[in-house]
C-alpha cells in the first residue's frame, strides 16, 4: 500500500477565494507521481486555533503532509507558532537562516526590516529547508504519524523549495513504488479532435488516461502501474502518439530518467532545435503585440522583434512600397528590409487578416498568417483565432511559435 | 458573528492534481460577499468511507457546506450514498428529477443510458435544486447543525445552480450582515515596507487587516465589518493610503457599489488617463523583451513596440550616432527618432546597465532604467531587478509601466 499524502494550505486569500490554490494540484502531482497516494487537501485561514487543530488531525491520520503558506513576515503569519503551540516545541532562533534573510535585502541594497527576524525562528529539531527565491526559509520535521514539510505559498518559490530539497527527503523517507506518468504534448488540436484518434487504440484498464488542456496547447497523460512492462510503455506510448500525428512537438517521460525530470516546454524544444541548427530571428507581430517575443525571453537567438500598430506605418518606416492588397507580397518585403537591417537567416512576419486593425477588441474570429522567411523561401500556415483579444493574443504567440516547430522539426506545415 | 462557511470538493481528478480546484474560491467569493465567514476548504477522492467521515464532521463544525462533484451517472460518484450512510436517510427515487434527466437525453435525440437513473435518487427530505445546464440534480438539506447543499462539480453547472437556486436560500436561510472589503493597490513596494509604514496607523481591532503580493504588485486589503460607519472606513482608508503614498495607484472598493464590483488593474488605470490626457505611446523594450507591449494589448494608443537584442543595433538602425558611454544621451537619441517614425507624443526607452547585455541569464540583481520622452523633457526611474530572468522581465515590465503611471497621475519619480 502506498504512503498517504496530503496537503495543507495556509492563508486568508486562500480561504476567501481572492486566490485559487494551484500549490495543492501541483504538489498532488508531485506526490503522485512519487508514488503516494493523495487522500486529502485543506485549506484554512489565518486563525491559530484552526492551523493548531489542523496539525493535530493531519499529524494523526497522514503519513506525509506537505504545508504551504504562513511563513512570511507579518502578523498574520502563523504556522510557525501553530507548530510550536499543536506540539509544545519552543521557538528556535536559526543564525544561518537570519543570515541569509540578512543577505537577501543585503542583495538589494536594503536593510532588513525588524518584522523579517521572525522569520528565523523555527520549531526545535526542525530542519531547515532553505530558500533561494525568497526571504522565508522552510522547515521539515516528524510530528505523530506524520512527516511534514513546511514551505511558503508564492508558487515559484514553493516548487523551487520542492524541487531542491523535499524530493530527494521523500524518496529518502519513503518506500515508494513510483508510478510512470508518460506526457504526450500537442500545439495546435483540441481534446475532442486528439480523443477521437486515440479512441482508436485499445488502452489496457490498468493505464490511466486523462487530457490536460491549455490554451493552444493539450497534454495527453499516461499513467502506468510500477509493475508494467517499460517495452510495452513505450510502444503503447508511440502508437498513441503515431495515432495523433504532427501536432505532437513532444513526449515527456519516456525514456527513464534521474529523478528530477527535466519538463519539456514548447520554446526549450525550438530552443534546442534553432541552435543545434545555427539560426538567429527577427520577429514582427501583429495580434500577438509582444507576447511571441516575451515568450522567448532568454534565447540567444532572437535578435529582433518589432510590433506596429498598423502595419502600413511598418512598411512605411522599413520604407517599402505599399502593397497591402497582397499581404504575402507585403511580407516579402518586410522580412527582406528586417533581414538586411539585423542580419538574422530567419524572418517570422505575423499577419492578420484586414478586419483585425479596423477593431481588434472584436470577439468574432480572425485569420492570423504566419509567415517564415529562410534563405528567400517562405513557409507559412494560417489559422483561426478565436475568444477576447488576450486569447487571441496567446493563440497567435503560439500559433507563429508551432510554425517555427513545425519547420525546424521538418514537420508538414498545414 | 457570522455564520462559518466550508466547501467540499469530491473528486480523484482534484485530490490527484489533474485539475486545480477553481471551484472552491469561486463559492468562496460568493460567501464572502453575502456575510458568511468561510473557515475550511477540503478536497477528497472518491472512498466512500473518507466522504462519511468528512460529511460527519461538517456537520458538527460548520454551518454551511456546499459540496461539489460526485454527482455523476458513474460508480466512481459516491456522494448521494455517502450522505445517506453518514445520516441513515433512505435514498429515494425522485420522479421530476429523473423525467429531468430523460428530457435531458430527449432534447440531444439520445435515449437515457440505465446508469443515469441512478442520479434521480436523492436522501430522504433533500430539497431538490434543478440543473438547467447538466443531467445531475443536486440537493439540499440540514444535517446536524450544519445547511448543506449538493452540486455538480463542472464549474459552469456549479455556478449556473449557486445563482439560480441556493444564493437566494442562503439569504433566507441565514441571518447575514455582509462586510465591505476595500482594497488599496500599490506597485513597487515589497510587503514589508508597506507594513511597516502601515504600522504607525492604529488599526481598529474590528477592522481586517490583510496583504497579497504578486510580482511587483502588493494588495492592502480592509474588512470592514458591516455595522462599521462608512465615513469612517473611508478616513481609515485614506489614512493608510496617505501613509503609503505614491506607490498607491488605486483603491478599490472605496465607494459603495452596486452587487458586481469593477476592479481596477494597473493597466486600466494608464488605460483611462492615457485617453483622457490624449497622449500615443511608442516604447524600446530590452529586460521587458516585448512583455511591455505584451501587457498592453487593446489598447488605443501604443503605436509601436521594438526590442533589439543589442543597443548597438538599435542606434545602428535609427541611424544614431553610437553614444553608448552616456545612456541618457543615447536614450534621448533614440527616442527622438522613435518619436519622429512613430509619431507618437511619448516614447518610453528601457536600459539595462551593461552587465544584461553580455550575459542576461545572471541571476545578479541589474540596474533598469526608464526614461520617458514627453515634449522634449525627459522623465525617469532607476530599479533594482532580481531574480531568474523571466521574474526580472516581468519587473522591468512593470516599471516601466509604474513610470508612466506615476508620470500621468503627476506623482513623485522616485
Amino acid at each position: 500500500m502506498n504512503p498517504s499524502f496530503e496537503t495543507f494550505s495556509q492563508g486568508e486569500e486562500i480561504i476567501t477565494g481572492q486566490v485559487v490554490d494551484t500549490n495543492a494540484a501541483w504538489l498532488s502531482q508531485q506526490a503522485v507521481a512519487l508514488g503516494f497516494t493523495v487522500t486529502r487537501h485543506t485549506a484554512v485561514g489565518d486563525k491559530l486555533e484552526d492551523l493548531i487543530q489542523l496539525l493535530l488531525d493531519i499529524a494523526n491520520r497522514a503519513d506525509c503532509c506537505i504545508c504551504t503558506g504562513g511563513l512570511g513576515p507579518t502578523s498574520d503569519d502563523l504556522t510557525a507558532e501553530a507548530v510550536a503551540k499543536a506540539f509544545n516545541l519552543p521557538l528556535v532562533f536559526d543564525e544561518i537562516a537570519f543570515s541569509q534573510i540578512e543577505q537577501f535585502f543585503g542583495n538589494r541594497n536594503r536593510a532588513m526590516p525588524e518584522c523579517n527576524r521572525k522569520q528565523a525562528m523555527l520549531p526545535q529539531g526542525a530542519i531547515r529547508l532553505d530558500n533561494r527565491t525568497g526571504t522565508a526559509p522552510g522547515f521539515a520535521l516528524h510530528l505523530g504519524r506524520c512527516w511534514f514539510a513546511f514551505v511558503p505559498g508564492v508558487p515559484p518559490e514553493m516548487r523551487t523549495m520542492f524541487l531542491d530539497h523535499i524530493q530527494a527527503m521523500l524518496s529518502n523517507q519513503f518506500t515508494l513504488q513510483p508510478s510512470r506518468l508518460i506526457t504526450i504534448k500537442t500545439i495546435g488540436m483540441g481534446e475532442s479532435d486528439l480523443q477521437e484518434r486515440i479512441n482508436r487504440i485499445a488502452i489496457p484498464a490498468k493505464v490511466q488516461l486523462g487530457f490536460r488542456a491549455e490554451i493552444g496547447e493539450v497534454q495527453t497523460k499516461l499513467l502506468f502501474p510500477n509493475d508494467y512492462p517499460q517495452a510495452q510503455q513505450e510502444s503503447l506510448t508511440n502508437e498513441i502518439a503515431h495515432a495523433i500525428g504532427d501536432a505532437v512537438y513532444a513526449i515527456e517521460g519516456l525514456k527513464r530518467q534521474s529523478h528530477d525530470q527535466q519538463t519539456v516546454d514548447l520554446i526549450s524544444v525550438i530552443d534546442q532545435l534553432m541552435i543545434t541548427q545555427g539560426h538567429t530571428l527577427a520577429v514582427v507581430e501583429t495580434i500577438s503585440q509582444g507576447l511571441l517575443a516575451a515568450k522567448l525571453v532568454g534565447v540567444s537567438w532572437l535578435l529582433s522583434a518589432n510590433y506596429e500598430q498598423s502595419l502600413e506605418k511598418l512598411t512605411q518606416r522599413l520604407e517599402i512600397s505599399n502593397n497591402l492588397d497582397d499581404m504575402m507580397a507585403a511580407a516579402k518585403a518586410i522580412a527582406d528590409a528586417v533581414q538586411k537591417s539585423t542580419d538574422a537567416d530567419m524572418v517570422l512576419i505575423q499577419l492578420a487578416s484586414a478586419g483585425y486593425y479596423s477593431n481588434p477588441h472584436n470577439i468574432d474570429s480572425i485569420t492570423v498568417t504566419n509567415a517564415l522567411f529562410v534563405k528567400g523561401k517562405a513557409y507559412y500556415t494560417v489559422r483561426i483565432l478565436t475568444g477576447d483579444i488576450k486569447r487571441k493574443q496567446q493563440q497567435a504567440a503560439l500559433s507563429a511559435l508551432d510554425l517555427l516547430r513545425r519547420y525546424l522539426q521538418g514537420k508538414d506545415l498545414i
